[in-house]
């Protein structure tokens, strides 16, 4: 196995000017998994209820998602998430959350992924993603999201959970919330000095920025005339972006870069659809091609 | 002459987390004139008061900008606008704008330059802009800006000017207003159908979008650790692009693209400096050298 992601996997409710869609296949791990399943192999590491529906499962082993770090808890339910999106589709109003089987959830990983290399820890309380670490034997490259409610409620948690993370992806208000810096250049070199040898910022519809010590990578996001759901869309950055990188096993900086890319293809598919639609039925032609064509919108030549 | 920029020339008074400057040198005609003084040969076509200070004068001839087109009014006073910044220095909050000269301004284009083939109309009363354009024997390329002011107040007046104009430079809450379409793409192809071949989309510290027909660019903003002072950005921007257009007199789509990109240079290093003092003290090498380091920021290579 070259890639475990922690994460939830869940049922969501959402409502957008353009639909809604009730209790449907969501999660970080959800969109993570799948977006990676198109570059690696990959396990999920979570917790779901009995209410998780047999044919959601098997959308996800269709993708050759190693579910044994998968625990269904009898008598519980998944974590059910509620929101609603105005027009500019950048911020979600949360209406509802039930954690359901997530309250009590102790990550076990299984031994035969304890060796993984590659390890994508989705947003969620700091102490589960460093129980998760604690229990693997080196992993090469691991990265992280977070949230605005860790930052502020388990904020030694957090910085403790930095100082073992190789990659932070966080969004732009996080990285500020997190500094007390607005300027996000200067603010994310202090969070390197938190640990992380990379920062990546998620700015919803600019896209994202790749900060280290001695460099700043920008990638847009990619125009598209018809956003159907933002849901998932960081998870599905994340998963095509280190499911490239576990995929080729190369962490020189142009390999980053091209995982940056992969990353934003899966995003701007992702939200074509609600739910996992799109992310479900994606071909390696169609990732070139949107590859391809995050090169013909970014491309200049020298002067 | 190559290229003719309507516009102000103004005093402004500003205050920024950073500073305050009173009566500093300011106005859309002097930072694009200013922009572009180092790609082509720029004329101004505004008004002036007698307040005006022989010394800003001079830094305007200094860059060979012609000011034959500059009118002075005896008795009159500057434009003058007052502004102030918050930390996120994104928006600023108009304390105080005292029209002045421009109150009577009657755009007379002096006889040498009624030829010019590159004109920038920035912001300003689209009767104004158009009436510039009457006097103008056929310009190659015609660029305009505009503001939310006349959209909502002159919206018929704005829609005569679009017709008439090649590249259509706005903000990003600006192109949302006049079409009415939250998504930026496909309100971006409604203003295309309005006139203007190219629309140029200002996102601030997210960069720009070109937007035509059958292609997207986009173009980040430069990270900067250290922003003093965004006044004058988008007209710096647009001194930059269309400067270095009317300098080389390339319209192939590649050429745009450099364009676009040496624009987002001289906004990058107008808003290091309070007023024009940045702008007016740039060397060749150091404008090459961020060009160079926009390829370094944005470039990543094929699969």
């Amino acid at each position: 196995m070259r890639l475990l992601v922690l994460g939830t996997v869940a049922y969501d409710t959402v409502k957008t000017p353009f639909g809604r869609r009730e209790q449907a296949l969501g999660g970080s791990a959800t969109y993570c998994a799948l977006a990676a399943s198109y570059f690696t192999e990959v396990a999920i590491l979570g917790v779901v209820g009995e209410d998780f529906n047999d044919s959601d499962r098997e959308l996800l082993i269709r993708h050759k998602v190693d579910l044994s770090g998968l625990s269904t808890i009898a008598g519980g339910r998944c974590f059910h998430w509620q929101g609603e999106y105005g027009f500019d589709l950048n911020t979600a109003v949360t209406l509802r959350t039930d954690l359901n089987v997530l309250e009590s959830f102790d990550p076990i990983v299984p031994e035969h992924l304890r060796e993984v290399p590659y390890v994508f820890l989705a947003n969620m309380d700091p102490e589960i993603q460093i129980k998760t670490l604690d229990q693997l034997t080196g992993p090469k490259v691991v990265a992280a999201d977070t949230m605005n409610y860790w930052i502020e409620q388990k904020r030694g948690g957090l910085l403790d959970l930095l100082a073992r993370v190789h990659i932070l992806v966080i969004n732009e208000a996080e990285v500020r919330q997190l500094t007390g810096d607005y300027n996000l250049l200067r603010a994310g070199h202090r969070i390197l000095s938190y640990g992380p040898k990379m920062l990546i910022v998620k700015r919803g519809e600019y896209g994202v920025l790749k900060i280290t010590d001695d460099s700043v990578f920008a990638a847009p996001a990619y125009p598209l005339e018809s956003v159907f759901d933002p849901t998932g869309a960081g998870d599905s950055f994340a998963g095509g972006f280190i499911g490239h990188l576990a995929g080729n096993g190369n962490l020189q900086p142009e390999a980053l870069r091209q995982a940056i890319i992969m990353g934003s293809v899966m995003a701007s598919y992702n939200v074509e659809d609600f739910s996992t639609a799109r992310l479900a039925s994606l071909s390696r032609q169609e990732i070139d091609e949107r590859y391809r064509g995050f090169r013909r919108l970014t491309e200049f030549g020298d002067l």
